[in-house]
């Protein structure tokens, strides 16, 4: 049965969610069959109700699964005879520091650097949800959360440098193939990519080396999707 | 044939090279025999001539090697009937992520806290070497560097959310059991534990329940070494 995957939808074919991009690749790498289905943000709670506030949901088999990281793990625990994401036990494990890495600098990092230009891509009838919530977490104006940005580049791009050695020294962080945790990092610079053209990499960047054979996996997926660079 | 395995040698006992712990936990991790030879920094191109600057050096069956991650990927390729170091080759290809942060985030956050505690912990004959070479490094006193490490004390902390966030959820970043993934940053928490009083880890933090469990690992052969906590 082909699995649903709701997506979440900006203007233009613009899908620039970077936990929605782990999934996509997630289900492309296991190579199953999906619906793809945009959804704005204000539409989620239509998908699966009050216990789904976010994207991505999956729909496999009559179940509805929610949150990236399990539907990761739902995939490599149901389609074992498919290649893997995660590469064994230990590769599984270390995902999750991949992950919190992920999440706490690189996330972290490209918010205030992209965040009005966010605004810039989101369905219309998102756009006054967008700035709400996000204006109450960081505490101010998308604009001035993203204000000042170029003098803030070049520390981001230094706290990169864990990234930034691996993959001068093999082509994934999977090794000679990439794997989950390549899709992980990936989503959050393909988010950037997709909504901003303020270059958060240098093109002689070895993880912009990196990004590019990512986008090139799957027939040129991340690379075909509409974007920036 | 018994391997020798030389560590670096401080005072009273204290093997302190954070590099030298990797090797230590994994010649230890697999099972195999080995006799443990303290070398002064001076001491160690007595040990293989010019071509070692640096311990750990193993000798193993006449052939001599050094650098810590080669001396791991010898291991693996040459004892693959004993516990696996990676446990496969995603997780091999991971270890090269955790052992870039570790080394830019974990190892360049210790140095200026603990530096000046190391010269204590020296042997003699190393003191002037070890002063020397450190202070041309950071291009200042090894007292300067480590003054007011106080007020850098939270900044190191915050930066280590990472690894928080991923040993909060599992035992080891290898998962229910350690693997050279943890050795690599034990090491680090390990040289700052051996050389100085100065906590550098609260004791309600995660990362140091996680510490504690690879001390404990191997009849805790981390817990027993000499060290201030």
């Amino acid at each position: 049965m082909t699995i649903v995957f709701y997506d979440l939808a900006g203007q233009d074919g613009r899908n620039f969610s970077p936990y929605c991009w782990r999934t996509r690749m997630a289900l492309t790498h296991k190579g199953l069959d999906f619906e793809h289905r945009g959804t704005a943000f204000t539409a989620i709670a239509g998908v699966g109700g009050a216990d789904y506030r976010t994207v991505p949901i999956i729909e496999d088999d009559g179940r509805m699964l929610g949150d990236s990281t399990l539907i990761a793990e739902h995939l490599e625990d149901n389609y074992p005879d498919r290649p893997s994401l995660f590469g064994g036990e230990a590769g599984r494990a270390l995902c999750k520091f991949v992950h919190s890495w992920t999440n706490s600098v690189v996330h972290a990092g490209v918010a205030p650097l992209v965040l009005r230009d966010i605004y810039d891509h989101v369905c219309e009838e998102d756009r006054d949800y967008m700035r709400a919530s996000r204006e109450k977490i960081f505490g101010k104006t998308l604009e001035s959360v993203q204000a000042g940005r170029e003098d803030r580049l070049n520390r981001f791009r230094a706290d990169l440098n864990p990234l930034r050695l691996t993959v001068r020294s093999q082509a994934f962080l999977g090794g000679e193939g990439a794997t989950y945790a390549d899709y992980i990092v990936f989503g959050a610079f393909q988010w950037a990519r997709t909504i901003s053209d303020f270059r958060i990499l240098a093109d002689d960047d070895p993880i912009f080396g990196w990004f590019q054979r990512c986008g090139e996996l799957f027939d040129g997926l991340g690379h075909r999707a509409p974007g920036y660079y």
